[in-house]
Parts: C-alpha cells; structure tokens; sequence
C-alpha cells in the first residue's frame, strides 16, 4: 500500500489542511519503463498556492482528487528503466507520497552532492537556490555596488538571493516578518541591513537602510511591501518578480499604487520570470550553489517537519510565516 | 519687445488657460556667445504637464514666472557666436515666446532636412519621432509577426510607433478615442486594426484584435485601458512606458490594477524610457524617420493653432483630446 495526500477541495485563496485529505491506495506491478522512488523529503513551496489555483498560472491546476504536485527527494527502489538504478538519489516531481511511480520525464535530476545532506536538493541546491541565482543575475542583473533589496528575504529564495547578492559586491537590505528572521538575516544570510514589515514605518526604514534608492529589488511579495518600495527605485532600477506571497486572493483583482509613472521617471524595469523556462541552466547553477555552499558561503536554515501527517497544514503554515527556513517534510 | 508666454500659477493636474500670462519683455543686447532666435513653431506635447507638476519628474519644474518650458523650431535672426550663423534653421528648448535669447547649450540641432516641412522637427522628425522609434526599437524589441498594441494610437508619438512597427513586419493595433481618429489609424497611419476607447468592451475588442495576445504594448495613458490591456499580454511580452496621458493627478497617487501577477505567469517586462537618455542617438533616428518619410512609409498629421495667444490653452485641449495629429503652434 501506498500513502498519498490528495487535494480534496478547491480552495478560495490559500489551501488549508481541510482541502487535503489522506489516503491508502494499493501499489501496482512496474509497468516495462516505469521509475518506483521512495520519498525522502517532500517540498513545500509558496508556489503550491498557484498550482492549486483555478486562475491563470503557468502550469495546470491540480485537479481534485489527485495526488498535491510537489518536488520532492529520494531513491529508486524499483526500476523497470534501463537507464535508471536501484538505490539512486534522485529529485522530480514525486508529489506528496510515500511512493513515487513515475516515467523518466518527472525526474529532474540524481542527486549528485552527496557530501552534502539530501534536503538540500529541494531548498538552496534545488528549484530555491536556482530560483535565487538565475532570478537576480539574468533579471536583476546587479552589479558591485549596487543595493539590493529582496522581500521575504529569510526565506528559502530570499536568503540566498540576498548572499548570491553579497557575493557580487551589492549592498544588501532584506524585509521580514518578525524579530527573529530579523536576526535570522543579519546573523546567518549577512545582509546588511534588515527591516521588520511588521514594524511602523516600512518607508522611513527602507530611507535610512537606501540612501541612494533601490537598484535591484527582488519582489517575492507584492502587495503594500512593494508600493512602498517602488518610489524608492533608483534611477535604471530593476524590479525582479519572482512571486506575489502577500496576495491572497486573485479574484476580484487586487489593487494597488500605479507603478508606471516610477518606472517612466525612473527609467526603471519590472520583469516576471518563471525558473522552469531556464531548464538548460539548472544544472550548472547547483554546481555553482554547491560550491558555495561547500566554501561557507551560502547559508541555509530548514525547517524539518515530520510525516506524510504534516502535508496539510503545511503550506497553510507558511503562509502564516511560522517556519524559520526551507520547509520540507521528512518521510 | 518681446511676448512671452510665462507660468503664472502651479495647477493641481493638468494646466489651463488661466495658469498661463502673456507678458512684453524688453530685449536686451546679445552678450557675447549668445544667440537669437525667431520661433516659428512652437511645441505642445503632454509631457509637459509633467514639466508643470511639482511631482517627482525627470525635470526640474518650470518655475512660476518663468517662460513655458518647450522645444520649438525657428531661424537665428542674429548671433555672437562664431558657431552660429543668422539665417540657420535649428531646434531647440526656445520655450514658449516669440524670440529665444540662449546659450548654444539650448540648441538642439541644425534643421538639415530643409526639403520637408520646418514644422515636421517638432513632431515626426522630432522628439516624438525619435521617441516612437528608439522607444519601440530599444524597450519593446518587436520582432516580425508580433501584435504591437499602440494606446493614444493617433498622437504624434503612437502614430509612428505603429508605422515602425508594420515596417519591422508586425501586425499592428492602435486604442484611439472616437470614430475621427479610428478612421485616421486604419486610413493615415496603416494600422491593422483599430479600437475607440470610449466604446463599450474594450476588452472584448483587444481579444478579437489580438487573437494571440499582445507581444508589444507601447502604453502612453496607463490607467483603465492599460488595466485592460495587462490580462491579454502574450507571453515574454514586452510593455514600453512612455507615458501616462490617462491620468489627471498624481495626488493622491492613483491605484489600479496589480501588474506582478500578469507579469509573473507572462514572464513579461514593463520598463519605463525617457528620451533625453538617448541624445547620441538621435541623429541616427533622425535620419531613418526623415527617409521613411521621403519614401511615402511614414505618414503624419498636424494641428496647427495660429500666434502666441493660442498657447495658453493648447495643453489642456490636447488633454481634451481635441486635436488630430502633432499639436504645434504657428508665430
């Protein structure tokens, strides 16, 4: 038998633990081609919101009573594939499961740091990591000197986009939740400066941490955040969307302040992007994270919950900005 | 004497007639470098109500009591700089007044194209040329077989704009207010197909018009019809910022609808552009525009209002929508 958590309801905004619901179903022969991978670590990322939801996206809703759509870790125990062995670490799109059943096309890669934990392939060594990297370099485009301001920036993208900043010579300002990822980001990512969103007084903060304005802003957030950062563009500033986490609902459209008169006089730039467009570069990306980490350059936190028992309520959880690190669940 | 037209008062939003005076000044004798020339054409374009504004700007703003800030077009009458001869045509920031008295620093340029209209260096051979070409070129990147959405589709800007683009091979669509200037779009300025703003279901029409979605859109009013526009971008979708015509004031700062979201899953850009950025560019564009214009590829249209007496409400009416073709104004 196999274990599996399925999407049981479509939520309106962000999915909770009643929308998913737990179940036992029987495990089948291999059929000739077929991948059988046991998960060890499954992802849960902001992302998921999108995946779930009925609205445009750039990838097909989950549909109801199928298996919640996650990346996840883990070895092979059963390969009818001859390219594919027992025992190998590999990361996909495994879901949340206890057992993976798979085609080639869902894994994205074996895992091959294994000097370094195996978690890491779903936080700052995968889709996070990547995600920070190629984002701020190919869209943000920052430069020595530059200052660069990452929303969320304690969280599994953020943290490392603000060291990867670091490690280009920028000036790093991180907005966060909380004292703690306040510290979390002084203490353990290295920014330079670090603001708590919840404090009064987010426009004077980001003032006295940019005196010559934001060149680079890493937007995980949209939302109040954002209007508040965007007068604060610098001259030839680029804006980098990577996600819009402070927005729960996109129906009916949420407002905010206008941006094009900043961009105009700012002669600014805002540019979504969508890491699963930059495939071909993955790989080379790990090997430069890897590096990074093996050097004591790049930190990373986790948050580690435990059992397939914790799937639910586990995006749910991030949205309230409860965990201190990458998510994953450890099966 | 002299008449000029100078700022009498600083209007919230868009400045009309009684923000203006028409004085007499007496002229001076020439010091030595300085340079007198007889405007024969005056400007009139909606960035300078941005010229007016005490609001965040490119610019500092036009001081009260000073002449209107505005290029203009017109002959050196007499000259104490050995560069300068009486007798040359040449543009430049001349402001608002029968005869400029400047430093060779206000100069723009020498009018070389004297086979096509003296009036044509403020509009199609001028800065909104120029503006159509390097903005279309350098921000949007069109490519052949793209859909270029053009808003103030028949201004002095958005009708060249929509020319370059069915020069570069694409399918073009223009948003115009009112059946006069839908039918100069498809008629004059060649566009593909065009749409009258002030209709009922804007929406409705950019769908049939851009059955593919839109590739560039070069955005000169913001506001609803860009709010219409964001949802039916294409994917990698470029947006040019060139202006905001469709918002009256910018205090309070105007809301609308959220942009992240669409720029996310579109992977698309919005960048922002002012043209004095590009000033080492502009005798090249110069060149090209006045070519296609000699070749019959680049059509325009003109408003011409008569003597100094028409400037003070010339901005306002152009914000009435008033005019059809480049505003200017003959002395």
């Amino acid at each position: 038998m196999n274990r599996q958590v399925v999407l049981k309801s479509r939520p309106e905004g962000i999915a909770q633990e009643r929308d998913f619901a737990i179940v036992e179903t029987p495990l089948a022969e291999l059929e000739p081609g077929e991948i059988r991978i046991a998960n060890r670590f499954l992802s849960v990322e902001p992302a998921m919101r999108g995946w779930i939801a009925d609205a445009g996206n750039y990838l097909q809703p989950v549909g109801i009573g199928e298996v919640m759509r996650s990346l996840a870790v883990g070895h092979i125990v059963e390969s009818a594939h001859p390219d594919w062995k027992e025992g190998e670490a590999v990361t996909g799109w495994f879901g949340w499961q206890e057992l993976a059943t798979v085609k080639p096309e869902a894994i994205v890669r074996r895992v091959m740091e294994t000097d370094l934990p195996l978690s890491l392939s779903l936080g700052v060594l995968g889709i996070n990591g990547i995600t920070a990297l190629i984002g701020l370099t190919r869209i943000g485009e920052p430069e020595a000197g530059d200052t660069v301001l990452v929303s969320t920036a304690a969280g599994s993208v953020g943290s490392a986009v603000g060291q990867i900043a670091n490690i280009h010579g920028c000036r790093t300002v991180g907005i966060t939740g909380g004292p703690e990822k306040v510290s979390q980001c002084r203490e353990l990512f290295g920014y330079d400066e670090a603001i708590d969103y919840r404090a009064d007084g987010l426009g004077e903060a980001i003032d006295a941490a940019c005196p010559d304005g934001v060149n680079v802003y890493f937007d995980n957030t949209a939302g109040p955040i954002s209007d508040t950062v965007h007068p604060r563009l610098a001259t030839d500033a680029r804006v980098v969307i990577c996600g819009t986490a402070s927005i729960s609902q996109w129906d009916p459209w949420p407002t905010g302040q206008r941006v094009e008169r900043h961009l105009l006089v700012k002669r600014a730039r805002m540019q979504g992007f969508v890491i699963f467009d930059y495939a071909n570069e993955w790989e080379d990306a790990i090997a430069t994270l890897a590096h990074w980490v093996r050097e004591g350059r790049l930190s990373y936190a986790e948050d580690v919950l435990s059992g397939l028992e914790a799937c639910p309520d586990a995006l749910a959880g991030l949205y309230r900005g409860e965990n201190l690190g990458k998510r994953v669940i450890k099966l």
